[in-house]
């Protein structure tokens, strides 16, 4: 495999812009896809993103486009990073663009609504490309740090090790330091099912419960994200490292976490429109809540903090109610 | 094994005094032991531990006093809160009056200098008591939240499980939820490691450093708490509970914990003995870090993080360089 040289990051958010960044700092070209040419003009003119990366200035490696066919010329890395119910639509326009021998990277984390399909097999089903050439990024990678360039380490996980060291070595930048993983399963389901448990530890804060609750709860919350994973083949090992642990301690400690402060505001009695509103967004364990429920129905895993969160986000449960229950669970043994 | 009436608590401190309250609240009769007559009177006039636990109204079964043989009298549950360092000595003095068919509660979470034993093979050495009397209470439990009553899980490990289980039922109180565990090993290595790996927290707070990178630290400094343990003989899955990453998260994110603070004193610049002065005594951490890094060595164990505290503790090493080195380590895949 040849040494990656350019770049095409699909989606201009704070996570996609950053990524750009850390790529540009890491030797590449970078193409960014934005859907409004406001944000391609800021990115072009003033080396900026000032919606979604405020304060940054981009190197000027990072060039932008609101035309997918520009974005996509001549990559040989192709980055998603549209939120993970979008996905699919958005690759079935990007399919014809896109060169069949590129290596593709997957930032999104969620599992796919009805289908209940990780990212990456989202990818290699609409595109054909092989699994073995889709890569999954993940970790305790919070964008403002990343983007201000705080020390940060990653995974960076391909079925295919010479794949994962070659995008290795294709983001490895002074400040981002990707580690490689073949566990696929394990890096999707980590980065899926932390956002759901950010939810639930932003609503204990929300309801004023201490550090101990919290600890429990992410504690907890590693447990079940790592049953589902065991369960769909994923090696339990990655649940202690960067993707399973690393992920979840950094979106549940994080102020800048858009999970947790989704959570904050529904533990503190607002409504599910009223934290979207305050949020600007919904946040993704919103949306995958409820397919990572189903997809642990489906395979008899036991979720009680998903199957809880499921219940504040839709079924109208108070978060007082649904975090009482989960804390008065009766075990006797670990 | 008859059910616990009545429980002596070695020390007046924040956990002992906290933990005597969640005995009385679980329907025992306690008899803390204070050194200083001011604490004892405090406890029995006014119901209060006004230097230890402010602003907490202690149950009336709660009792004090400053003579070892009245708070040992009739006691079939002896509780240790000593600092680790201290047991050694305390309990050469206490051994006569302790009642040999007790149980025995070890609330120290250190390694001995010099001996590098733990906590609950000091107590077997120096009473001759049996180590399957003796139990292990640990857990994400910050002494302060469970003063006021907030909702607490935590493990109480006895390598004899009836007598794990008669302990759990003596302290389960409507806020405080003991699971048991075999895994004495585990949950005392869970436990002392844990503060050094808080102290590394705190320098990187103190040293400005993001989430990105503390989750990092949580993740790599539980990975070496692991590798001590289960090469000690300890249950790998303990650490991925309440006592291991439960602890770990609890101690690590909370404010109110010493070897927090005092890393983050160490990480702003201050001296260790301007740190002991802000924080009024010395952390565990502090005392603990040269016992379990000497013995990692003694067991060809890397644990690179207590490593790097120890030598900002003793070797006058500064923080930035210990911190910038732990984050710098090549490591290919995780």
């Amino acid at each position: 495999m040849t040494e990656i040289k350019r770049a095409a990051v699909l989606s201009a958010g704070s996570w996609g812009t950053t990524f750009g960044k850390v790529l540009a700092d890491a030797g590449r070209e970078v193409r960014i896809l934005a859907r409004r040419a406001q944000v391609a003009d800021a990115i072009n003119d003033s080396h900026t993103n000032p919606d979604y990366v405020p304060e940054v200035r981009l190197p000027d490696a990072v060039r932008a486009t609101t035309d997918p066919a520009v974005a996509l010329d001549g990559a040989d890395l192709v980055v998603l990073a549209t939120p993970s119910q979008a996905l699919r639509d958005n690759l079935v326009a990007w399919k014809p663009l896109l060169d069949p021998a590129a290596s593709v990277v997957s930032l999104a984390k969620g599992i796919e609504l009805n289908t209940l399909l990780r990212m990456s097999e989202v990818i290699a089903e609409v595109t054909g490309i092989p699994t073995d050439q889709v890569v999954v990024v993940t970790g305790p990678n919070l964008a403002p740090e990343i983007a201000h360039g705080q020390p940060t380490a990653a995974v960076v996980a391909c079925t295919d090790l010479d794949r994962a060291e070659l995008v290795q070595r294709a983001v490895a930048a002074p400040y981002f330091r990707p580690y490689t993983n073949t566990d696929v399963v394990g890096a999707e389901i980590g980065g899926a099912v932390k956002n759901v448990i950010a939810l639930a530890y932003g609503m204990a804060s929300g309801l004023g419960l201490g550090d101990n609750t919290k600890a429990t709860l992410i504690t907890r919350g590693l447990a079940e994200t790592s049953r589902l994973g065991e369960r769909l083949g994923a090696d339990p090992r990655t649940f202690s490292g960067l993707a399973g642990l690393g992920d979840l301690v950094a979106t549940c400690s994080s102020p800048l976490s858009r999970n947790h402060r989704f959570g904050e505001y529904l533990g503190r009695g607002d409504s599910l429109a009223a934290a979207q509103r305050a949020t600007r967004q919904t946040a993704e364990g919103v949306k995958s809540c409820r397919s990572i429920r189903d997809l642990a129905h489906r395979y008899h895993v036991e979720m009680p903090i998903t199957e809880q969160v499921e219940r504040v986000c839709y079924e109208q449960v108070p978060p007082s109610v649904a975090v009482r229950e989960l804390m008065s669970r009766d075990m006797k043994a670990e």
